[in-house]
């Protein structure tokens, strides 16, 4: 892909980040070159999605080491205290800032603008390549089913670029068939409330250049119902051991219907989001966001001043529900994950 | 029901229509004292819904026969194919147009202003009490079920008096609940693209001061996967022999997880909606809106310049997904509906 593309892009002084609050109708990079400036865009969320965020700490870590005359684990835990921050319970923030840490331990506190940078970069690049191995898995499954057709995909949410970094996930898996040619038409549906799908994939399918239609929600089982979706891809937040998944809201909701219709359903997902120490679906918390994300649009009030929302911001899919979950390290298929998601982790 | 939620009010001089277009966040009615005035309310949707048109055409050429000296078939005609114009493809508008010239007939066009503006008020009425058969057919097949306890119900689009004048369909059955302090919570989806749910059904439940919070539509699954919905209601606008039914887009998305949960899924309509002459639901034909109202807000554009949608506004809901349909004649079971449905048409 072309690395005009990359939301994060740094040429060793300024670190280039795509404003995904402006998109899509604005592109904007924020130019970025303190920690301060790493730790604003993070808490702002100029950047989102759990790789690129982790990415991102990892070169506002090395702006950091630059600024610095001398570097020990003192200061160095300080600046990560900060930078995480930014969004304490983003977990990957803090998972990368970690790995920073240990590996400047690790080179004695020398040379760490070149190492910190280099470990950055190497993370996008291996991110890519796990994103297209799981692509190359993807397709080999539905080559089983559908031979050498064009094909209607539907996807949930945002998994892209912006999302990762590189490929992506689920919509890593179109971008290759995309470049195959193999794609007739990519159904986004808009992810509401926050219309990751309408607002982000779209994007990400129209700078890729691949064919597409946003759609609401509602129209998942019409599109099924009237032979319009040969498979549905969707990312993972959580995967646990006996295959149940937590995803965006209205994920569940997309199993459910393309098992009536008998239609293929492939979580795509890399091993890190893997939970085998989480027995069901049932033991995931759910996490309630603000409501006003559905009474409200860009501050216009939509519903009446009286009423209220329930705003529930993941479900949980039964495993055996899924056709098949996809990892860097090969494909489980289901309904019975129990042993067979073993060989994926 | 308190008159004043009523949307259409007429006192002998002056048509109120409440205006739907600026709901739920102003509450204003517009003036209508002349045929141009309903035409024009009737043409830029200050009122919406099948028996709302209907029920504002009877008043609109009640204030027509005021303003004439002399009345004949042909004037008559003349009035009612320009109210007709306001909306041609409205079925509903036509067919009570015709009945108002067809009474006038009869009467030898003497004393019309009363008895169209009775005949106006009658409707309204009849139309009442044939939702309010509708509501105590649900109850008695819901106690079956559910005893005495206070329900979740979970209900997709508008079906209130917005929609409907008087109680309304799907929503009249809630209202009917709610009188008898047995509603819990009313889930009220939001319908999107056109946010029928959170702009309008949110609004009819504020006023009837019933428990309700908005979702949107993609937390269905979850919320039925968790317990918290114990029925389904929505309306239809087409009920063809074999039970399938054509309604809001997403209605069959709410039937397909409703079987998967084994929950109870209704369908409301008065026997008008059905439609025994044609067969299956393939055989409707669903209209396509405008790609605007799922790329826009309000004039904001939500999604890149350069994506597409597809809006399909209508979808089929297998009949034997259904757990009974309800006209104001009586309630049909499914899955088989090919004899059982004779008797409630």
């Amino acid at each position: 892909m072309s690395s005009k593309f990359l939301p994060i892009q740094f040429d060793g002084e300024t670190l280039k980040l795509l404003d995904q609050r402006k998109l899509p109708t604005e592109e904007v990079f924020v130019n970025v070159t303190t920690l301060e400036e790493c730790h604003a865009a993070i808490k702002d969320m100029v950047v989102r999605g759990a790789p690129c965020i982790g990415f991102t700490a990892i070169f506002g870590m090395a702006l950091w080491v630059k600024s610095q005359d001398e570097i020990n684990i003192e200061n160095m835990t300080k600046a990560g205290e900060y930078l995480n921050s930014a969004r304490p319970t983003a977990v990957n923030l803090k998972y990368e800032i970690d790995r920073v840490i240990k590996l400047s331990k690790q080179q004695n506190f020398s040379n760490l603008f070149e190492h910190i940078t280099s470990f950055g970069q190497l993370q996008i690049e291996e991110s890519e390549s796990k994103n297209r191995q799981m692509a190359v898995y993807a397709q080999l499954d539905l080559e089983k089913r559908y031979s050498k057709k064009r094909l209607n995909i539907l996807t949930h949410c945002n998994t892209g670029f912006l999302a990762c970094g590189s490929i992506g996930t689920a919509l890593g898996v179109v971008q290759h068939l995309g470049e195959q040619d193999r794609i007739e038409n990519v159904w986004v549906d808009e992810t509401r409330p926050y219309l990751q799908g309408s607002r982000l994939t779209a994007y990400e399918l129209s700078k890729l250049r691949i064919n597409h239609k946003i759609v609401v929600e509602g129209a998942a089982s019409y599109l099924m119902r009237t032979g319009q979706v040969d498979a549905i891809f969707t990312g993972a937040d959580r995967i646990v051991s006996n295959g149940d998944t937590a995803n965006k809201v209205g994920t569940s909701n997309l199993a459910i219907l393309a098992n009536h219709y008998d239609i293929p359903f492939y979580i795509v997902a890399p091993s890190s989001t893997f939970d085998l120490n989480t027995k069901t679906g049932s033991d995931i918390e759910i996490e309630l966001r603000d409501e006003k994300e559905i009474l409200e649009y860009k501050g216009i009030q939509i519903a009446p001043l009286e009423s209220q929302a329930y705003n529930p911001s993941f479900d949980i899919t039964d495993g055996k529900l899924i056709t098949g979950i996809i990892s860097e390290k090969g494909i489980a298929h289901g309904p019975d994950y129990s042993s067979s998601i073993m060989s994926i982790v």
